[in-house]
């Protein structure tokens, strides 16, 4: 399962576009297929997006013609085998009242029944991103200033949003009434502002987190004024619980909680209603190593690194038999071979997907020697499919939509397999009872 | 000066986008910056486009993704510096009616205009090509039928324009009323049909030239029928003679004359017109050869290869100081030394556009020993730029809007300077008095 | 500090090349710039060796033309801006006896000596590597068989190195006396041999690990037998210590103990020589990570991922002035803001070479919030420079030759800095008094 | 048929890897392999060679790294799918009176039995070079200085060699005694010198010509003296006369005589003993320009250029089936339909190596519509391959090896086939009578 996107905005900063490439690269975890950038100089915007990596694609010179102090960037993850440049952000377009550049991290879920109506009133669609949508919808709506244009739009939108909009005087951010994908908003340290997916890209560029945006907010960037805040939506939150359990930096904070603090809680849930008696524990790196370690000190079992991940990863030219399937897995994680052997193992890992790794790893400690291998999962079986923006497999893929627990236990051939259940999970993201996360891929329970 | 683009048509082959590539390639001499192949299969069209040259954005795996036995291609011309992916073409959009993508040679006279009122309607731009007014003008049009919408979005059109359509099911070929660029119509071997920018691309794929698509014509290609021919315009043409004179491949027929051969009828007349005594004649090349063979033929000065051009070229790193810059022109020619020293040598080019380039030329020649240099141009001085698709200097560039043919052959250090005068170069076309030709770059006489 | 290479040798498998692959895969830490591999199908030898890693340089058509069941293979580290293709290993010579390649990991002591001396007989060298020495020892000996030559070759040079030799026909494996160098003999499945720098490539080829090779130890391998032992010296172990503090693979075993059990009991060792009260241990990743953990074991102090690293790093292209040079860190490191602040840190680190790392990750940290930080080295102070084959900064460079730690500690601007001491170091290794490392790079005692 | 390299050398210069930059540059066409400098800054030689054409593989920066006022410089052919970067040249050695580097065009004939006693003695080779030969020669060669060594090694070397050494403060060039390559002496525009295997060299860099190095001639070049020649052989002359065939660039004088002007006589003999009645001379491009040129003066039928040469090539990704091959030909090489249409067409190609090149050109001039193709070829029928430094394919793939001509006539599917025959050959390059030149490749009449 991957995120699909990272957002960033610099408003008032005469260095703007070379801190969107900074806090960008930061955000490289959430997209690596393709990056983007537009900057505004007061009267012109200036896009440069292409694919591979943030510090692939763009040089001083290039970000020497991003001009002017404000800028707005976009950091794409797609699915395989698509590598098409036309679909990387920021989408850029010139309209009635000027020009505009928007990013937007999510997924529109009336997003074809919008664009059919656009369609049906002569609108063109070039790409096939959602994010045309909108600026379709910021172009035709009758209203005459962009603010209003563009609360008309996102009120005719629905789904996960998180959106920055680049004028050429303004910056606008605004996230969906259920506040699905985070955004949160910084200071720079010479009193402009930054607005980002996670707030590790905070860091990088010296900022200091201030709040996060509120769900259905909308924050209005001005020269020479404060961001105002304007409530289009009365929030209702549904944050993404796995922004928790996988996608987020373990050094981010998002919705108001350390990502790692949050991690670690869960481990120790997990050790709580999942006990059992072993040697030792040990992550998955680098997804299960703060879980393990919130395992292994609730438990007081040691934790170990038992597993090492090999960092010069690439492609293997080698053609993929059987064989080979298994030689990938061992070419990115390999035992700690004298650790293991003959000992009781608990692995921690986020999450099971389709069960193939797991069971790699598990008979890769086994033939390193493990007397006994528990998995422990620090979420709940992942039962169903996103429809907010994070890329997963369809439900006949999903191991834990087609197997009981002990069916997959004993398909990754695991001496013991346990879960976090979604009630340790809320108590891990301290949800106190409120309902708040949006949990539909362990439950099925989209929001309509 | 350079043309902007090239474009093909493929329609009822199996390996459309195949004979596309093929074509294209071709064509390759019209655009090295950028190319696109896009295909149908009757229910969805398929489009790659990428920075480079056709040969290297292109691979099997590639072309069998652009399935169908139609497809339409561009490659583009680009002015320095701009190496944006996003202005490639086949434009692509879903609208109305469904899916279509267009290729466009030339340059739209009215597009600010266009685009202005379409911005007014609600439309947005996302690139900077004329090519997406297009578009909008058939999506945004009245008419029900696609047929109607072309016809209605090709008359709120003008300037120069060579374009090719791609639907789901169909393809539409069309040229603006005055044929400013060249368009083709052949026949591909099992029956199918190919429309090009020229007719050197049908030699590659086995097709017969059948006709030139005529000014103001819309030809129709629809499944299991002959091309249909509509005349959307009554045609007043108005060919580029800049075609004949150094955008199009010798081995090309454009506007319904062998290109080669009317070169050399643009050397015979300069012969007449300009001749001088001397040792021999030879050709700036690879422009200037087959004026030199006509103006050698009918002078009977010998023809020579004088000059000889080096096909290994590409950057040097090495700092552009002045030295370098005589270099650089040194690394792509060279002289025939043995040959040319003690001679009086006649030097045929294409054109003179800001001088520099013949100035170098002729100091090599001299350096190589020339005892006489005699510049002769097949064409008449460039003096204006052009609107119609061409990328011209501006006018102060231009060394004949600014210098007299004496200032000039002083400049460029030439023993003498004779250029083609206009009527002689209409002799050359055969245009047999009829005003069938755009010669506005040598005239300044643009059509309104 | 940084290790020159890694050999390894595949012996009696049809996929030698492949296998051969793989291990230097998993033995890429050891070197970056260049790998190569030589395989011999009993009548000729193949090679290929390419700047790059060892995944980028080879793919299945050049691993096919590889043949043979033998092959042996090396990556190569490189001091910085030398990308001499020139110096990648293997060696290939033709010499009187046939055809002979080359592996070496380690650093030849009386090079120069030797090498003019083989100058003074006539001898050419075409490279700067001291491997170069041993094919003319080899090709120049008096001796009519290959194995007494190499024993003859082995005995005129000193200094560290751990060999692998490619004939047509056999493969020979030898350590200096000293064993600086590790190098390990595994068993392949299908009954083949494998010698490697480090255990951890038997790994990944489904290899066991069978012994290390002896200092002075020379392996004979030849088709049908089982691998000869030759004692050629009498051991006198000085194995280098830092292959435990730094150079290997945690999930290695060198000099036969785990590397990753050792590092952790130098955090044990450095815990009980030099505690400290505080809240936390977390470790400089990923160097610092087994120390940390033995440190907080030992402590109970508890161990947290206090400094998360970036796995997309890469070159930035902005110009490194001294804000981007702290930048250059941020980029690779980050701090758990949200753990770290307010709190009393103890950070682990494997060495202090330059210093330079250390004060911007302290920086860093105290940035981040933390209200004291106490760095503790799990190795002594590095005085001196290696000449065994690790790349080390002259003595001018390395900080603590020049400084005491309580300059150091005020230098890197840390709260309190200790370094584990010699003997702690060798507790950790379980030396037992025996004198059997090479400890010169913190006490400059060199083995004359 | 291909040059196997070309060499070049510059002494007494501030810029001398520079100029050898550019020289090597005007002699890419005899190699595109690989390149290669060396320099010299007095004390130390420095080297940098790659794989690739000269201007891909250096930059300002890496010729600022080849520092002194001394430089050879080499370009490699090489034989399909051989990109080995170890036979790249030049060659550097370190030795007993310092270092040297070599550059190398030719093949030596006694090179395995040479290279056999060197090994003998306990010499090792490294790479598949002859070159390697002479550095080992010089190496162990009694004499005490490096010009007795030089001599001393080159009369123990057999076939042809067109050779360049460096050492730290002097420059040798030397041909073996029958010349059988090319090699040049030029004077720089500030005094020093330049040699080089084609005077095309010079004209870019601005050298004058002063003579060719003789046959057996050795020069050496001294700071502050003028070359001194030694004769090391008495010459006796045998130089390649498929230099003038093919190989030589036409704007180069070789062997006393202009290229070009040597190409159009062999055209003119060829008009005059192989007349017949015809329309138009049309080339092959770029080979047969002259000879055609040649043909056309002296018979009086019109000069045309019937066929372009399309310079955007590459490798195409589709597989290559008959039809691809057919296609191939057609990128390359394209006819000029409405000049040869219903012609009766002379074609003129300076050889005839394997036929299906003719083959394909023939073809394609019958579909499009020539009436009769004659071929003509400005050298005799290609029997036997060549010793000395040409790829040339073995003798039974040489058409005209196994064919007479009315055979080959058939083959190619012309109207009428003739060769220049070798009395008339010799006559084109002014041979009058001296047994000057080696014809072998017609004759397979080799120098023993």
């Amino acid at each position: 399962m991957n995120e699909k996107c990272a957002v960033v905005g610099i408003f008032g900063h005469k260095e703007a576009s070379e801190l969107a490439y900074f806090s960008l690269h930061s955000l490289q975890h959430r997209g690596q297929e393709a990056a983007g950038i537009s900057s505004s100089d007061g009267k012109k915007l200036h896009t440069i997006k292409d694919r591979g990596l943030v510090m692939k694609i763009f040089d001083e010179n290039k970000l020497a013609t991003l001009k002017g102090d404000s800028a707005i960037g976009h950091t794409r993850y797609s699915t395989a085998g698509d590598d098409s440049i036309l679909d990387a952000q920021p989408v850029f377009a010139r309209y009635d009242l000027g020009e505009m550049a928007i990013v937007h991290n999510g997924n529109l879920t009336n997003a074809e029944e919008v664009r059919n109506k656009l369609i049906e009133k002569g609108a063109i669609f070039q790409t096939f991103m959602d994010t045309e949508n909108l600026i379709h919808l910021i172009a035709k709506s009758s209203k005459d200033k962009l603010l209003d244009r563009i609360i008309d739009a996102v009120q005719r939108i629905e789904g996960a949003f998180s959106l920055v909009f680049l004028s050429r005087t303004k910056m606008f951010a605004m996230r969906d009434r259920h506040g699905f994908r985070p955004l949160s908003l910084g200071k720079l340290s010479n009193g402009g502002y930054i607005v980002a997916s996670e707030t590790c890209a905070f860091d990088l560029v010296n900022a200091t987190f201030v709040r996060d945006v509120e769900p259905g907010e909308l924050l209005v960037f001005e020269k020479g004024k404060e961001p105002v805040s304007i409530k289009v939506y009365e929030p209702t939150p549904k944050h993404c619980i796995f922004e928790y359990v996988y996608f987020a930096r373990p050094d981010s904070s998002v919705f108001g909680q350390s990502v790692y603090q949050t991690r670690k809680n869960m481990g120790k849930e997990l050790s709580k209603i999942e006990p059992i008696e072993a040697d030792m524990v040990i992550p998955v790196p680098d997804g299960g190593v703060p879980s393990a370690l919130g395992y292994a000190q609730e438990s007081g079992i040691p934790y170990e690194m038992g597993i090492m991940r090999n960092h010069y990863i690439g492609r293997t030219f080698i053609e993929p038999t059987q064989k080979m399937r298994d030689l990938k897995v061992k070419m990115k994680l390999s035992p700690m071979t004298d650790i293991i052997k003959g000992k009781r193992v608990i692995v921690v890992d986020d999450s099971i997907v389709r069960g193939t790794t797991s069971r790699r790893i598990i008979r890769m400690l086994k033939e390193a020697g493990a007397s006994e291998v528990h998995m422990r999962v620090s979420s709940p079986p992942t039962t169903d499919p996103c429809f907010y923006g994070v890329d997963t497999p369809s439900k006949e893929n999903l191991i834990a939509a087609n197997m009981t627990t002990q069916e997959i236990c004993d398909y990754i051939e695991a001496d013991s397999l346990a879960y976090l259940d979604e009630e340790a999970l809320l108590r891990s993201v301290n949800a106190n009872g409120e309902d708040k996360y949006c949990t539909a891929c362990f439950t099925g329970k989209y929001i309509v």
